[in-house]
């Protein structure tokens, strides 16, 4: 039962989806970011039962790929400021094409030497990329929560000798450090790993969101005093709040003075270490003992794509290498490297495909000067707010995240609680819209609308023309016929 | 900096992509399986430094991919039986190609709609397939590796509440118990969680490695006299080693005896559970409180796609929902399925799209054939070997995969090392010349030669030519000119 299409087919098959590629791409500047369709609809329309027969894929394709498009949040789109999500790359895409063809398994150097081989030059060249050892070893993974889950694992396993065989059974409690900033992966992490996420101590920030060290260091000798094992402290290179970057130098000599392992979890910023606005910032980075960062961020490959880099390899083989009869294959060698011995995963895909081509068709200059333009372009749109008299910055700018609030220029003055509740509606209105996108957060316990940036499609046009929508949105909402009503720019604004 | 190309020049490289895959795919009944070169060879190739400046992609779809493709183990190609690995299927590329192009971020609802009920589709498809239960709640993962992280994960949360806030560190370890035949990332899944690898009972199998299910209870009796907390029980739906499926329907039932979560590892076999001639072995699997099984493997699925499937929804949210402040869009609601609250990922790319489409194109009926075919011809294999003078079968035939060895017809008989080192440089000589590719085994102390089929390219010429090629081989290797040398059919062979 060869499911394979002939030769003929299969091209024309190719030319099909590869024409809804590029219908996608050619209409990005005029698509909503968002969709408004009912829940009910979409859900309608994949409640189908489990199919016996087949359909053409010709068909399929015609129907089904638009409608999936059409009802999906562009990311991709340079109007797109939610979360930390990249636009993604055209290289990627073509990468992701040819990988899914060879189909190869990465487990084993005698199943997909070529593929071996480049992923070890692509943990080299991150680990260069963003100042960290040109020794480090690693594995690329699925994000930036795995990133950390390896990175942790390690961790846990080279403090805590005979965890892996005994489990987190010590007489005393393993216990680690970070900021309330902190991404809650972190948590997700130290619960997987048998922790538990009350041994994760969460120290209180700075005005400008970033770790108290010196409450850190009072939660270590506390908990020392109280006869439990502090183990690692985790550094913030990027909060996905606010974009805040800790104080690593004096982290990793925190970490230094009580034999700790310090993680820096740079799955959003440590990208910003390659460039000159910022990379003073990560000073202390290449102290870590690990360090995760996420190519499908900042690096603009499509998603999958994390990693994790820990300072020597033979710490990541300690963890995750196990060797099963059925695996020993005679082609076992020194000079073939079997990255199965580096990862918990054992059947792979050709992840390292994808970032090995953006760093060969782009080079690191284009992806630095992606990093620069978002920083430069974001810390435009703070100063604009700072000029601006109806709205308001809650956060500082350090890298491509601004935190704000619309405040009313006109009417009576508002309490917290009442912008709060403008903000979140403005939000709810924005997203409804779909001309532009941005989520919220909560800083200090109020709502702040955040905007991140990390795409490589977005212009002046894009961040000048999301202030002016808010504007008009907010004027809307608070039926204040604002002096700029009307006139508000919409540069690359849809529809 | 806009790293898009023009229009017209992603289509020429949309086209050039495609037609390296067609070249690929038009030539593989010709292209060897394994490739002979020299490990340096391919460090070389991939040794360079960080490029600092970018590449023509043209160039590089025109130098690097051939490469890449030719130094890459083929296990698309009919006349693999390496390991547990599927061909891949043409849709599953397409859908690729697609979903890289829209690269959603499949956490939230609202930032994916399609792709979140194409999923929740997905889930309730695959576990009708295996005929596992309507209402399964579950999640695509990586690989069986992860599939059994999840499934072990929900298991250990739920039968030792606290944990996840606590750690493991309850006053009685907790324990759990499979069969020595169990696959190895059970025993790195219990390092993760934290539960320690020494706490899983490894028990012996019968003559057909199956579970011995009278010791495994033993097992289970001297660890709660012992004071310890026996929790899971893990059944084999199919072993890497064999393909033995272990008696699920007892297991559940000791399972229900002592109160424990009853997990099975379905990922190599519970594809089997759909087809006439495998589904009595299956029985009991219905009765599983979670099962991990492989999309990648036996449903043709281009890697990665794994799939955890739990009895209730509630319980892996229980494990894995956490919602951090700039992660409660004033979308979330009961009919706005966040997927974010189902997995340990935040961001996700769309694995769903390859197995739905899968699943669309084929239908179910040509999936189950491609499982039955195979089933067929592998016992087809086990009985000519069986008939001949030359081999010798190793183990039962359950599922589609042969242990089985080669012993001279002819000459002085050998001792059981002196077949292990023969059949060891047959192996060896196979890959080597890499017309076919197989792996060895270890059973019962002793080297076989295992072929493994879940491929819908394999036909009977391949199975019986493997055969061929083998002895061919093994009359090279002994010197001893047969009396079918030179007449061996070498139907299906490359070169």
């Amino acid at each position: 039962m060869n499911l394979d299409f002939d030769l003929q087919r299969f091209r024309r098959l190719l030319e099909l989806s590869s024409e809804q590629v590029l219908s996608l791409y050619g209409s990005l500047g005029e698509r909503k970011v968002t969709h408004a369709s009912s829940p009910q609809l979409i859900a309608d329309r994949f409640s189908g039962p489990l199919p016996a027969e087949g359909r053409e894929p010709e068909e399929l394709l015609a129907r089904d790929i638009p409608f999936i498009f059409g009802h999906s949040t562009l990311n991709i789109s340079p109007r797109f400021f939610a979360y930390v999500m990249s636009g993604g790359s055209q290289v990627g895409i073509l990468a992701e094409l040819l990988g899914a063809a060879l189909n190869v398994n990465h487990a084993k150097w005698h199943l997909a030497s070529a593929a071996a081989e480049i992923e070890r030059a692509v943990i080299r060249w991150l680990s260069e990329f963003i100042g960290y050892r040109a020794d480090a070893g690693g594995a690329l993974v699925s994000g930036g929560s795995e990133a950390n889950l390896y990175c942790l694992r390690v961790a846990r396993d080279e403090k805590a000798p005979g965890v892996r065989e005994d489990g987190c059974r010590s007489a005393r409690p393993l216990t680690l450090y970070a900021s309330t900033e902190t991404h809650s992966c972190i948590t997700k992490s130290v619960e997987m790993l048998g922790i538990g996420s009350r041994h994760l101590r969460k120290v209180p920030v700075d005005s400008r969101f970033r770790v108290d060290v010196r409450k850190l260091e009072e939660h270590i000798t506390q908990d020392l005093k109280a006869g439990l094992q502090p183990f690692c402290i985790i550094g913030n290179a990027g909060t996905v709040n606010s974009g805040a970057v800790d104080d690593l130098d004096t982290l990793a000599d925190v970490a230094s003075r009580y034999g700790l392992w310090f993680h820096v979890d740079g799955a959003y910023g440590a990208a910003a270490a390659a460039v000159d606005p910022t990379s003073e910032m990560f000073r202390g980075l290449e102290r870590a003992d690990s360090v995760a960062l996420d190519p499908h961020k900042w690096l603009q490959v499509p998603f999958e794509a994390g990693c994790a880099l820990v300072r020597d390899w033979a710490s990541i083989r300690r963890s995750f290498s196990y060797a099963a009869p059925y695996l020993r294959a005679k082609s076992d060698s020194a000079e073939k490297w079997d990255w199965m011995g580096h990862t918990f995963q054992l059947s792979r895909g050709f992840r390292a495909l994808k970032v090995w081509m953006q760093f060969q068709v782009y080079g690191s200059r284009k992806l630095k000067a992606v990093i620069e333009e978002n920083v430069s372009l974001m810390r435009r749109l703070g100063a604009e707010i700072d000029r601006a008299h109806d709205f308001e910055r809650m956060a500082p700018v350090p890298l491509s995240i601004v935190c704000f609030r619309y405040v009313p220029a006109h009417g009576p003055s508002l309490t917290d609680d009442e912008l709060d509740r403008l903000n979140d509606r403005l939000l709810e209105e924005c997203e409804r819209r779909g001309e532009f996108f941005l989520t919220g957060t909560k800083l200090n316990g109020r709502t702040a609308l955040r905007a991140c940036l990390i795409n490589h499609r977005t212009t002046e046009a894009e961040t000048l023309g999301l202030l002016a929508h808010l504007r008009t949105l907010g004027e809307e909402l608070t039926g204040a016929p604002g002096p700029e009503r009307g006139a508000v720019s919409r540069s690359g604004s849809a529809r």
